[in-house]
């Protein structure tokens, strides 16, 4: 294949790659490839004292600014990475003096970036010096940087200035306005605000010097405040410079300057916070890592593709998503796609499922977006956005413009046209729920997802009388060169798939969680009438698919266009539509990337219509070969090596493998500069795992088929399925079979320390140090006893876990009530609860809760209570607890609910504890979650089918003691 | 009027404008209304300490760079203003602390902004604080900063930062890449170049510190180069900073930071370049102010908007013109309109003629980009981009892009319809050749304007052969209100008008310059059809005007357009198209500026069709209250204003004019941020002298036909009109009359010592030191000999100053030579030319010429030869001087020509002098005032009328002595 930039100057160990020389003509591919990051913020291989060409780079999720044609972008955050060195009066740079030595390391293992160099000075001196950086992975919100430096020869003069460069750029547009800037005991802080959408930014430094005196100067150029050091350095002697950065946004404190200074204020040393990011990592690599044995690029690249989607991956953060680009690039502007649905999210939903959750909750939470495109396009329910951003609104640019004057402005029809990816979200979603069985995060946020694009969907299609069949026309399908085409089959068999699981989940909804059901039917304006069409749709939508041959055509039309020989093109460095114009490619049978294929390779893991092994052979031996699977889309290449694979195509297979793995540590596409390519990482995984590992998701767990290429000798890894893990350990023999279930749990997600050092404890309310159920009866009881309906304490336990509405039909039987009348019976019922759980007292603590605070009191712990309920202080003060609580956080404390850390980190703030100080005790999954995500120990109430993920469970607190608590916590951390 | 802004905060006295109080509401009206500059450059009158809100700007003419959707804009060079004060740790900023006192000073008298203040800082520190800057006009590359610091009560430790700040931005796009940086003996440099257009910014800078001791350190942070200082202020003492800028861009010199460097090592102290600056200004007001008494208000706000012009008026450099807006703002992004040529440029034409010719020159050499616009839309000839930059190519955006997701693009029609420009451009260049009496200009410059854009009109109009007339279909006229009209009778009289004087050009081209007019027929295929065709335009294009009513109607269908009454919306703060919407305006009788009045303003001079008193009262009554004069466009008011003024209407008269004064110094339309309404200040001066002074063109020189404002009790200005100065001295009491004739020359344009310290000489080489009249004889006859016609001596005095081609025509006679054969001719006389310069020897030195070269030699003086010849070198030798000669710039030494100063500055610094050192002979006009502009001493040759302008003349060199020339140099030095 194309070998335009090959990579003779990089070494690939298991962990490690080796850049063995410096070449600035890869300055900005480069500068991809070594992109750092931690799941809060990206930060590109920028060289630390800067480059004539360089573009340093730090994207932080979710901080999205204005920008003219493009709508908006993610801001290039101020730059953290600013170190430079003077030699005698010889400013360092790669580009001067003379490089002796070189070598730069990406460990991906812990995200450590090194660089170690000897440099000869224009003057003649001679000096090693060696960098290194990382973002933590154990506190997003930690950046560290060390450099050292040896003179070699002869003592001299060395001159370091380490600074925040407010001046990043989008090419050229720096979307920071300065607020303020200073100096602090500990070095120097910056704050700016994003021009257009007000997002403030505060970051502090602070910087060490080791190996020699040296006093720190402090200088406050507007803009790059900079703390400089000069001092002798005599031969041999290794000086040691520690530079330690703290970052936040107003997207998550209201002062994120005073946050970023304080925690500058608090941090340890470079080398514990390094090793906590370490800790960090092998807890990410134990769930997510792929082994190979017998090949090592394979080996290194894929444990690379997957790091660069980890590194991107918003594990504390439902309102984000993954960028096409990841946070590695200025290309297409940060912006989301349904490569991160399609190409992605599997890799997540498998190893990392916390992360798969927040990335749909993106699309759940960005859904008003959708709903005013559907809008504007004159269409109902959900219509998600070609491109999305921030708010879920349409941001692809109408136009590409020319650059020269009398240039034609091109019109990008992707917004207007390219619609299947609201059936694509609606597949990860239905795909999630699959494999995660995760109920209520459906209830909660996917059916609502599933259900208005399927409402959408009834608004966009047409109703062909003659033909007595739906159509939809005017679409961009999956192959993007055919820019206006009718009944496009990847579309439409997507949408008819679509609304089959729209059914389902609404069957599903109205069952389980009626009261959701009745919500949503009132939101979104539900009705029979809806289901009955969608119904109609399934049946009649038009599907070009040739039973006879099995052969399935593209479009209305496809096999009318003009037929092409790739072969005869050959060779050639540029895409077909570069080659045949845009009016030319779609007047010929040629693909940007696969689109029946696409198609089939959805429906294969249920072999759903049209999949079938025949029909699979069949239309690739059509479409393969009239796909541009080397200049068109980066997407193709993984998908058409599964197939292939399928097929028994092993040749082809591990080509197509290889074209997405090295697609950007061999850059080539030669756009490796605009950013790693998301989705052929995403689409290795699923290469590895679906296509080599042959993985199939069956109802007793995932069963390996393998086709393991040759030179594989061992291919090893785990997949969480349905609540629980799976390991695989295939050699090249092609033996398969069923995984072995792993128990990673309980383990702490986030680094926590290996003896605990408890200082407080959280109590969850409800469920934990009290119950409410009693008090739900009471008011049921009470309406009954109103209406003069029967009802028992014993009728009471039906209710249990039922709805308020679904409780209510229990109680009324067949008795003729009006809507109006229910609802106001409903409105009633809770009024009474609200009044009754005033009259809570001591004696509705549950067992063991009493005796346990008073013990913890004794130890010296502080308490405090972490409950989403907006009447906690109430119910304390009722329950006479009130005097052995620090702190409350409540339903009015944070935005954010659980499974967000946002309450509990709340009550740790308040009770002036770090969260590894600190035990949640807690009755529910959502809880257990949120405690781990805020970084916290965790207690669990119940059984282990609910709250297993915590360090410590127990049925009850009834007999738990302090002591036997804290053997336990112990136990835990040793384990982890 | 509009009073939204009364500035109450302003204080006019005759040259000062005082700002009594810091409103940072108004940060950016008053960022522009501070805007100083020296013609090169325009500086915005931002803080030197910064501000949150700030937006500093310094944009230098000609430095466009490429940006999105408006194609290119001037780039906010990098910035020469900061300088940070810190009081015992507190940093100054307006925003902090008190300000006890404040003052802000414009000077426009010398172009130099004050600002005093007294300030508490939040210690508690009480300090006083003096900034003044200024940009030299007596050297455009040198910008010079004062700031004087007192502390009142105690002592304190003050830090002073003088920086340049690379990061300058447009709306937040930085068009600079940092090339590099560094440090000198006397401060600090900056690099910086253009991302698109590689233009390159070198920027020097030192500081000085007096009043205390205080040792300088430099700082390498990037981009932003700083020189600090800390030092203890005794209470009562006065510390004096002074930073002086050099800056070059590659637009003048090959090595522009080398330039910068050099400069900065060079220059004196503030004091005496602030001396030379005022020197400078001194001489420029000598011959542009306007004195009013009376009117104190008017008497400042006339200076201040004709400062306004000066100041970004390029009087070195005809490759660039003034933008819209001026140097003052990021408003249309310094793209240049047709505001220019028909409302600037009469200030100009009229006071400055040197500035007029570099202004239309600037559209000489972009003719080539209208050329390609005419092409673009299928046209021929030269079609004048609605927006220009620096190639002449359309500027003009196409699109208003929306704010929102979903908004609707804004299609933008100008660039398409508002053609009339062009005609536009051929009135101001007649205009300003019957003012200048400029003949050579005119030959080289202007006819090819005229000529190729009365071509483009005759492909552009459409013949009707039905009404047997000729007519403009789809166009824009002056007033934007109307999109998409025909007919629109500014245009289509302005289009007859253009083609009548292009025949009056060319009819006078082909008389006195036929060599030239041949030039321009092969060039332009102008040939005899293509004049009958005009003449055919002239007498059938259609206007629109009713002989029996005098009224004229706007376009075609305008009467029958929906009427309106202004005086329903009142009072209003927005526009009629506001609030109409752009399809409301286009369909009512409401005008956003004067389009048929603009006519008839354009035709009042010479009083040509369709001009007259009546028709002028007719359609005023018409339009006048239909035009949207208070939120339309700013070109409006000044000139309703004059004709009000020759209607008798007073009380309206002035108010259109201070509505037109007062734009920005109160900020009437709310959008003096921009940047200044250049074109309304231009407008201004055509009201004061053209409206209240009355000023008629008359063939015996201008006449004053006075209707002064009642309040005023005088008037004073000055006019140049065909090589004489008038001078008028107007009472309130409306006595005219001519003008008096003043004789302002010789004086040198720019600024010299009053005693001249000659170290060079520079001669020009043709006509002074030799004379190749003889070679073209020799020529001449060789070719007569081959083709046996006779030829003498004596025929050949009859070829004196006639072209070749026409002197061929006359040794020819009547003989039958093709047109093929007469071209073989020229081109072999041109060889045998060429030929025959290789045989020139001393002989061939004029009278004179050797003697002077041999005294001067031997007075120690260099020598150096500017000439424009490419034989130079060869001519030299041959004239065995080549000894004698230090020196030699030839036509291969720079690019621009003269009247540019490139070739003598190159001969000076090949001579290692300074201008001021050298003295230039010329035999040419051109020379001389290239020698002027270049700032050195001229000795012309030759009669008055040719080489006047030059501080001394002589006949030839015969007996000249180096003791007369320096006599007279003396004698020229005291008078200038």
């Amino acid at each position: 294949m194309n070998t335009k930039c090959p990579s003779r100057d990089f070494v690939y160990q298991d962990w490690i790659l080796t850049e063995t020389k410096f070449n600035p003509e890869q300055l900005h591919s480069r500068g991809t490839i070594f992109t750092i990051g931690n799941g809060y913020l990206g930060t590109r291989g920028s060289l630390e004292e800067g480059h004539a060409r360089g573009l340093p780079a730090t994207f932080i999720h979710g901080v999205y600014d204005d920008v003219p044609v493009v709508y908006t972008e993610l801001a290039n955050c101020p730059d953290w990475l600013p170190v430079i060195i003077a030699v005698n009066g010889d400013r360092f740079r790669m580009d001067q003096g003379e490089i002796l030595q070189y070598e730069r390391k990406l460990d991906v293992s812990q995200g450590l970036l090194s660089r170690s160099l000897r440099w000869r000075s224009p003057s003649g001196n001679i000096i090693d010096i060696h960098f290194e950086r990382f973002a933590s992975l154990a506190d997003q919100h930690i950046l560290g940087q060390r450099c050292q430096i040896t003179s070699s020869d002869s003592d001299c003069l060395i001159e370091i200035q380490a600074s925040i460069n407010g001046y990043a750029e989008n090419q050229g547009f720096n979307h920071w306005e300065g607020i303020d800037q200073g100096k602090t005991d500990q070095g120097i802080w910056l704050q700016s605000r994003t021009r257009g959408t007000q997002i403030e930014i505060g970051m502090a430094a602070k910087m060490t010097i080791s190996g020699v005196e040296a006093s720190l100067q402090v200088s406050i150029v507007p803009g790059y405040p900079t703390i400089s050091a000069s001092f002798l350095a005599t031969a041999q002697q290794t000086i040691t410079i520690e530079k330690l950065v703290t970052v936040f946004t107003s997207r998550e404190r209201n002062q994120p300057v005073t946050a970023a200074k304080e925690k500058l204020a608090q941090i340890p040393d470079y080398r514990t916070l390094l090793t906590a990011n370490k800790q960090a990592w092998d807890k990410v690599w134990q769930k997510s890592d792929i082994h190979i044995e017998g090949d090592i690029t394979a080996a290194f690249a894929v444990r690379y593709n997957l790091f660069q989607l980890l590194i991107t991956a918003p594990s504390h953060d439902d309102k984000v998503s993954i960028p096409a680009k990841t946070l590695s690039g200025f290309g297409y502007r940060g912006h989301i796609f349904w490569d991160t649905e399609i190409f992605i999210l599997p890799f997540f939903t498998f190893t990392q499922p916390a992360i798969a959750r927040n990335l749909l909750s993106y699309r759940y939470h960005t859904i008003n977006g959708a709903r005013r495109k559907a809008t504007h396009y004159g269409f109902k329910g959900a219509m998600y956005p070609w491109e999305s951003a921030d708010t879920g609104d349409e941001v692809t640019p109408r136009w590409a413009l020319p650059d020269d004057y009398y240039g034609e402005d091109v019109r990008i029809w992707c917004r207007d046209r390219e619609i299947h990816n609201s059936a694509d979200i609606a597949y990860a979603t239905w795909q999630y729920w699959q494999a995660s069985g995760d109920d209520e995060w459906m209830r909660d946020y996917g059916a609502e997802i599933i259900l208005d694009t399927a409402i959408f969907w009834s608004s966009r299609v047409e109703y062909n009388s003659q033909g007595d069949r739906y159509e939809i026309r005017g679409v961009i399908g999956a192959d993007e060169y055919h820019e206006f085409v009718h009944n496009n089959t990847f579309t439409n068999r997507m949408v008819q798939w679509h609304l089959e699981k729209a059914l389902k989940v609404y069957g599903w909804l109205r069952h389980t969680f009626p009261e959701r059901a009745t919500e949503l039917e009132d939101k979104l304006q539900l009705t029979t009438e809806v289901e009955i069409h969608w119904q109609d749709i399934i049946e009649k939508i038009w599907i070009l698919y040739d039973p006879s041959t099995g052969l399935i055509e593209q479009f209305e039309g496809f096999f009318q266009l003009q037929d092409i020989n790739l072969a005869d093109y050959e060779p050639r460095q540029r895409s077909m539509q570069a080659v045949l114009g845009i009016e030319g490619a779609n007047q010929h049978q040629v693909l940007k990337q696969p689109d029946v294929l696409m198609l089939l390779y959805l429906m294969r893991p249920s072999a759903e219509f049209p999949y079938n092994e025949k029909v699979l052979a069949t239309n690739w031996d059509y479409y393969a070969p009239r796909t541009d699977i080397s200049y068109g889309s980066s997407l193709g290449p993984a998908i058409q090596g599964i197939l292939a694979s399928d097929l028994g195509q092993k040749a082809t297979a591990y080509e197509r493998f290889m074209q997405a793995l090295m697609v950007d540590l061999e850059d080539r596409r030669g756009n490796t500069n605009d950013g790693i390519h998301g989705a052929s990482a995403g689409g290795i995984w699923q290469a590895v795992i679906l296509g080599f590992g042959g993985i199939q998701l069956t109802e007793q767990g995932p069963i390996a088929n393998p086709h393991i290429p040759p030179t594989w000798t061992r291919l090893k890894f785990q997949l969480h399925w349905r609540g629980q893990w799976y390991g695989f350990d295939l050699s090249g023999e092609e033996a398969g079979g069923q995984g072995e279930k792993h128990n990673f749990f309980p383990t702490p997600h986030s680094s926590l320390p290996d003896s605990p050092n408890i200082q407080g404890f959280i109590f969850d309310l409800d469920g934990v140090l009290t119950d409410t159920a009693e008090y739900h009866y009471l008011g049921w009881q009470k309406l009954a006893d109103e209406e003069n309906i029967p009802f028992t304490r014993e009728a009471n336990e039906a209710l249990r876990g039922v709805s308020r509405r679904e409780s209510l039909m229990l109680i009324i039987g067949d008795r003729p009530y009006s809507e109006a009348q229910i609802q106001e019976m409903m409105e009633r019922k809770n009024r009474y609860y609200v009044e009754l759980i005033e009259n809570i007292t001591a004696k509705d603590l549950l067992p063991g809760a009493i005796a346990l605070l008073d013990e913890l009191r004794q130890t010296g712990m502080k308490i405090g209570i972490g409950s989403a309920s907006k009447n906690a202080h109430t119910v304390i003060k009722r329950l006479g607890i009130a005097d052995k609580v620090d702190a409350i956080a409540d339903g009015y404390s944070v935005q954010k609910p659980k499974p967000a850390p946002d309450l509990f980190l709340y009550a740790a703030q308040q009770l002036d504890l770090k969260p590894q100080q600190c035990v949640v005790v807690e009755d529910a999954a959502a809880g257990i979650e949120a405690a781990l995500a805020g970084g916290m120990w965790t207690v669990g109430l119940g059984p282990v089918e609910r709250v297993g993920a915590a360090h410590v469970v127990f049925p009850s607190l009834a007999g738990v003691t302090w002591a036997d608590l804290r053997a336990k916590l112990n136990e835990a951390a040793k384990k982890s």
